[in-house]
């Protein structure tokens, strides 16, 4: 990991430039984040040095820290405790992703992959299981109880939010209410810890931490929406990912069970196979399906679904006292909004 | 997961049962200790459930809950926490387990092997995930930091262990002193980690919480030497389970360190080719590998590098008061020298 401060960019941050000093704070808070990170995963040990520098690469928009830090300041100021909580909750994300990635890596398997990426599998079970272990290890240095507690409940919970989403695999009679219960596990319930953190450690009480916990959780349902959206039908060079990866893993979301609720039992059928073609990689080829979502109205269906949601995390702020943080709250979820059109 | 008393048995409740009442209690605190694990591991969700009934299969002798129960009663006697840090240390282990079989199965799978495997292959990783979180959240139940740091910090050097067998495999020049660096991190540091909080949580102190951890420590050391050395000559039918497998993996243990190091430039050749040969699976006889480590006096040096450090184990406890739980303690490491044989 590097500690460069250009690193600090994105939306967020240039909302928050235009918000008095909120952005130089920000920037500062997020930098003293990484370097509580880069403390916590030092290693005496150096294969497990070299692995931790490739967790670089998985730093992206910061928003969990940026999170438990606005939701800090909107709920009453940052503590000495804050940038430990942000960095728990960013590691958490981290070790999702590292192992994420062997599971995805395991599907690329499906179609035939070589040794090499296996030896990097095995590695990544490893480098997964010592960040979750970092994180706790830093989470109990806070000497608060019940924020262990919540943070080893919110782990769990995001292990059967991944173990239900692998369930379903395949499964194109998923339900929209079985979809929801999926991602507010594996990922809303990691958002919603860190504003709820951010709170928290405040020192606000119990109505205000229960504001910012909504306002994370509403959020990330949103950004979860949208995120299976793009995968959707995002465009590759503007998103900057691989996309498409839902479809060829049989992973069903929120349009396709829009569309397969909506459409009579003949295009339900042709759709199936659509889908299980893609699935089974026999095409590669989303527009065909991208074209049958758009006509159902399935995909604005999912957008207005997102946006349902990011009203209802504004909603939970206005409770708060207005400050320059809360401001900045909810221009993320308006920015999110803006973006979703 | 079965609560069924007739699960706890093995030769240290039967070295238990000559000493009063012991063996009774050890039962009864072992039963806490899996109903502890049992309530933690429950889950709301039903594939994860279903998950979690697969662990009972790796539920074994139970040494390090024991060693917890042990350890506590040696240093002054039960706490109402020693359950839950029994159950902490065993779930751990299990996740450790679990996770080792991902990588075992990833071997298995260079020589070919089914989807289905690979499907399971995911759900491993989630479950081991679930298991660490459980045992964290558990962990953070106990309302010391102290143990909470311990035992974040104890998960991150087994990582660090793991990670550093992967690094050399099939590395031939495998030193001696990286070889116990190893086992040291991947094994001893959980049993040190048990015995240790069991004095701990009695209350004991720091010279008595330092003996018994000392005690784990060495004992842990040479179980695994044990291990590895059932592994290249152990039996089959009386070990229980596959062996030969270091081998196969290009894992250097002991008595092959020792062969390479006190052979001559021709003989050293012969075994590197043989070693080679069953790393890849060109064969997998181990026989002609015993018969050149046997002639070397190899498995006799690691016989007797095991019994050493059982020696030391049972001089960590000459300290101690001489009660029933000590002794049984010393029964362990001596009925251990007495297999080993």
């Amino acid at each position: 990991m590097t500690t460069a401060p250009a690193q600090f960019s994105g939306p967020i941050l240039e909302l928050a430039d235009r918000r008095g000093d909120l952005g130089e704070i920000l920037r500062e808070r997020l930098m003293a984040t990484v370097e509580t990170m880069e403390r916590e995963l030092a290693s005496a040990s150096a294969p497990m040095r070299e692995l931790v520098r490739h967790v670089e690469r998985y730093r992206g928009k910061m928003l969990r820290p940026t999170l438990v830090h606005l939701a800090g300041m909107a709920a009453g100021g940052l503590g000495p405790e804050h940038d430990k909580a942000a960095a728990v909750v960013e590691t958490i994300h981290l070790a999702t992703l590292v192992h994420d990635d062997v599971l995805d890596d395991a599907e690329i398997r499906r179609r035939g992959q070589t040794i090499n990426a296996l030896r990097g599998n095995e590695a990544a079970v490893i480098l997964g299981d010592y960040l979750i272990a970092s994180a706790f290890h830093l989470c109990s240095s806070i000497g608060d109880q019940g924020v262990a507690l919540r943070v080893g409940e919110i782990t769990k919970t995001l292990c059967e939010g991944e173990l239900l989403q692998l369930h379903h695999r395949d499964d194109f009679e998923l339900r929209e209410d079985e979809y929801f219960r999926i991602i507010e596990r594996k990922t809303a319930s990691l958002i919603e810890l860190a504003s709820g953190l951010g709170a928290r450690l405040a020192g606000a009480d119990e109505g205000v931490c229960a504001a910012l916990a909504g306002f994370g959780r509403w959020l990330g349902i949103a950004f979860q929406v949208r995120d299976d959206l793009l995968d959707l039908v995002g465009e590759q060079p503007v998103v900057g990912k691989d996309l498409g990866k839902d479809l060829g893993k049989g992973k069903v979301t929120l349009p396709v069970i829009h569309h397969l609720g909506h459409v009579g039992a003949d295009e339900r059928a042709r759709t199936l196979t659509m889908l299980d073609d893609l699935a089974h990689g026999r095409t590669h080829d989303r527009a065909p399906m991208q074209a049958v979502l758009r006509a159902s109205g399935s995909i604005e269906a999912a957008h207005e679904a997102a946006r349902g949601c990011l009203d209802k995390a504004r909603a939970c702020l206005l409770t708060l006292p207005e400050t320059p943080a809360r401001g900045l709250l909810e221009a993320m979820a308006e920015e999110a909004l803006r973006r979703d059109r």
